[in-house]
Parts: C-alpha cells; structure tokens; sequence
C-alpha cells in the first residue's frame, strides 16, 4: 500500500476535497483518496477521491527523531576516502533541511561541491525498545527514499555536519511509503539529467536494517514516525545549476528534485 | 514571563481543570494557569487556576530540530582532553532522549562513566533565516535549562554521539521556559546531592547565541519551537545509582533529576 502527504495543488479548487491543509492519502494507482489522522496515529477515510494532478506532494513523515547511517557501503567508503566502520553507530539528520518530491534543492553561493546519495528510508510505526535482529521488521510501518545532499568541502572543514548535510532544501524525501516493498530484491539506481550515474543493490549493507534497528533499540525507543536513512553506495559527480537527479529504488517510485543555484560546480562553457 | 508545560498529577483529579492531557500553563508565582494551544501557535486562557501540587512537569518543548553546541568552554574543553574549536559548527540531539523536571536519568547497565553537563537552553519563537548577530535575539522566545548527560567511554569509542548522549532519558530539560532572562548576568551552578560541584558565569562561552544564530540562519530556517543547549563548562564526577543532580541558572530556576541503575559508577563501599 501506498501513502502520500499532500497539499492541494490549487487551494482554492476543491476545498472539501483535503481534510486538512497537509493530509495523508492513500495512493491507488492514480486515484488519491484522502484520509483524516495519519497512519500513525489513526485514519478514517473521508470518501473523496482525487487525482495526482489536484495535489502537490509533501514530504511523507515529519519525524520525531531522524537517523541516517553515515557509512554502511564499502565502495562509497573507498571512493570517499574513509575508514570502515567495526560497529553500527548511527547518525542523525535535521528535519529543517526536508523538502519533498518535485521541489527544488537550493545551492548556497558557497557551495561548491554539492552531491547526490541515494538512500532506502526506514520508516518506524510502531513504538519500540529492546527488538532482537529477528524481531526488528515488526516495528518497520513502510518504506520511501531519500537523497542525503551532501558539500563535500564543508563535510571536510567543520566539525560536524550541521551545513554540510542539513543546509535548507538538503534533505529530499519521498514521493510516497511503500509498506509492501522487498528489500531483499531491490535495487538503487541514480539518474543525473536521464542518464544513469550510479546504481547497487540496496541490501549489500555493511550493517542491515535488522542489525541496526536491534542496536538502536538496547539503548533508545523507536517512535512512529521515526526515520531512518541506510546510507549509499557509489559516488556523484559535483552537481550545477539546472541538474536533475532521479533516485528510484526498486517497488518504491522515482524520488525526483532539480538542483538550483546560486551555488553549485561551474560547468564548462557554461 | 514563566511557560510550563504539564499534565495533571492525578489524572481523575479535576478533568475539566485541563484543555488536553498535556497542556501549556503561565505560571504566575504558585499559581498555574493552563491555556489552550501554545505560546508558538497562538493560545487562549481557559480562566482554570491550578497549583503546582496539581500538575507534573512535561518537557517544556518537543523541539522540530534539537539543535545542540559540543564544545563552548575552554575549561571544558581543556579537562576533556579536546581541541578548541576555530568556528561555531553545531551540532544536534535526539528527542528520544528527553524527560523533564523530576524524571529519572536511567543508566543502562553497561554505562560506567555517567556525568552531567549543566546547560543553558535557548528557546526559539519566530521562525527565522539569515538574521545578523544584532538581529539574532529577535527570534528568541526564552530560555531553559539542559543537563546534556553524557556517557563518557561510549563518547570515546563510538564513531557518533548515538548512545553516549542520546540514550532514552539523558536529555532533561526544565523546568520552564523563561521569556525575561538576562544571560549576560547568569551564573551555572552544580549541585550533587545538595554541594556545589560546578560553577561558571553562563555567558563565557567561546562562540555567543548571537554568533550562533547568525551563522546558522546563513544556511537553515530556524522554526518557532526549535532549541539550541549552549554547551558546559567544568568537569562532572562519574555519576552512581540515587545520586541527584540539580542544574540551577540565575533566573531561570533549578532542573533536578535522580540517576538510576541499572547502570553508573560502583561507589566505594557499595
């Protein structure tokens, strides 16, 4: 099953149509049919039945907390010049920096070498604490993708990865969660202007979901709601102005977000 | 002005006393006067009178993005064994990890090296992005207090701050949100169990709140209900089982908290 959080791509055009300003809706095939509550915390269905045209996409879930797994794929870790993690310690990411499918990531001025990275999105439903490897899935509601926008310069200067990866507009999310995928048989595949760039398979983790979820959960509660970003594999090129990038992952849909300026690489003759 | 947020201490006490299950509350000397919605979204008065015995405190704010300084004091910093830092690269916590006034620290079983870090708390209201330093306090609604607790092996050995400062529980925060502070006059002090073990004049801090929020607003929007912990100062014991900590700040009251086991420091004689 399919959901979206969405908008009203025209306010004004059918104002009985959305329960609320931002609602969920479940996604069957192109018919979107709007829910009041979330799946979450409980939904009933409105009736109303809308088409992909009438909404604008929104970023799926506001997490409580959002993870991401810094460094979980061996040929990205090479590439980028890092040590291989003994143990899965994970990271966190800023709901400031989330921006939905179809908006715009935004360069700063002096952002020079702004990348792209292909991630599977865990998305918690249920809360959790104390889960073995073998029951870690039970608290897993769905699954979306996501691009976790990265500066390689200021990732290199700071301390921490506060502009580097949570610059507003940073965090692309989406379209929607998928609660029925096989991750087991996925694959990613990154796509920069309609030509592919990178790809691998999904679950060739140095540390999967069911090991991460078990270690996370000895010393913290999972909350609905909750994200958690796999890390990724390969390695993007310095993006510009005007580029597109496409991330799909196999059962999930095509997380797709243009890349802008003022920052960004200075493309020859351009 | 003082904000708490609260619940009722007897939930089948007085129903009709409160708007919702937690709830925000001016508090006016003793008296607690609860209001529908919030300070950020706008609120109302219910006209209700409680007492401080009627309520318990909740945390004061479940921030969007937990924004938090690693390293702001040179004494601090010095003990620690760690580098100064040439810039103000924020960093961030997790809200699983957040209790309030009078909840206990729980020290899972396998932390040894428990210790405190007594914490000013900015609290953001308005909604903020490129803001100079002398604009920078127009978006602060008050302040609180932080105890930034801290599992000192696990700090060392993990590649991230994951469990050592954001296992469930070592957040607290409270007990209020201070809207009048002066944080130029504010002093830290430290008591376990009721001695004084940490003083510092708040504001010595290496990069002010000023600084901040002007180099943060270059590259993110802050958003009404975000915090920022302004980092310690001085040097905690290794905490044990029953010990209390309270984190008192000149003007903004006192946060007290008892450390539990499983877990902690094994006391002489023990």
């Amino acid at each position: 099953m399919k959901w979206i959080r969405a908008s009203l791509a025209d306010p004004d055009a059918k104002p009985l149509a959305a329960p609320a300003e931002v609602f969920y809706a479940r996604l069957d095939d192109e018919r979107v049919l709007p829910v009041r509550g979330t799946p979450f915390d409980g939904f009933e269905q409105t009736g109303e039945r809308l088409r992909l045209d009438d909404i604008r996409f929104e970023v799926p879930v506001i997490p409580p907390t959002f993870y991401c797994v810094g460094l979980n794929y061996t040929r990205h870790i090479a590439t980028e010049g890092l040590r291989i993690p003994d143990k899965p310690d994970v990271g966190y990411r800023a709901n400031n920096a989330l921006i939905a499918h179809g908006q715009d990531v935004v360069m700063p001025p002096d952002a020079t070498s702004v990348h792209y990275e292909g991630e599977l999105v865990v998305v918690i439903g249920k809360r959790a604490r104390n889960l073995s490897a073998a029951e870690a899935r039970s608290c897993i509601f769905g699954y979306t993708i996501g691009n976790d926008v990265s500066e390689r310069n200021w990732q290199k200067s700071d301390r921490t990865f506060w502009r580097a990866k949570n610059s507003d507009t940073f965090k692309p999310m989406g379209p929607w969660i998928e609660t029925d995928a096989d991750v087991e048989q996925m694959e990613t595949v990154v796509s920069l202007n309609g030509r592919e760039s990178t790809r691998f398979h999904t679950n060739d983790m140095l540390f999967g979901i069911d090991t991460f979820i078990s270690t996370m959960s000895r010393y913290l509660t999972l909350y609905p709601g909750d994200i958690l970003w796999m890390g990724t594999d390969g390695h993007s090129p310095d993006l510009a102005d005007g580029d597109v990038v496409e991330v799909a992952l196999t059962g999930l849909g095509v997380l797709r977000n243009r890349f802008t300026g003022p920052g960004g690489a200075r493309r020859l003759g351009g």
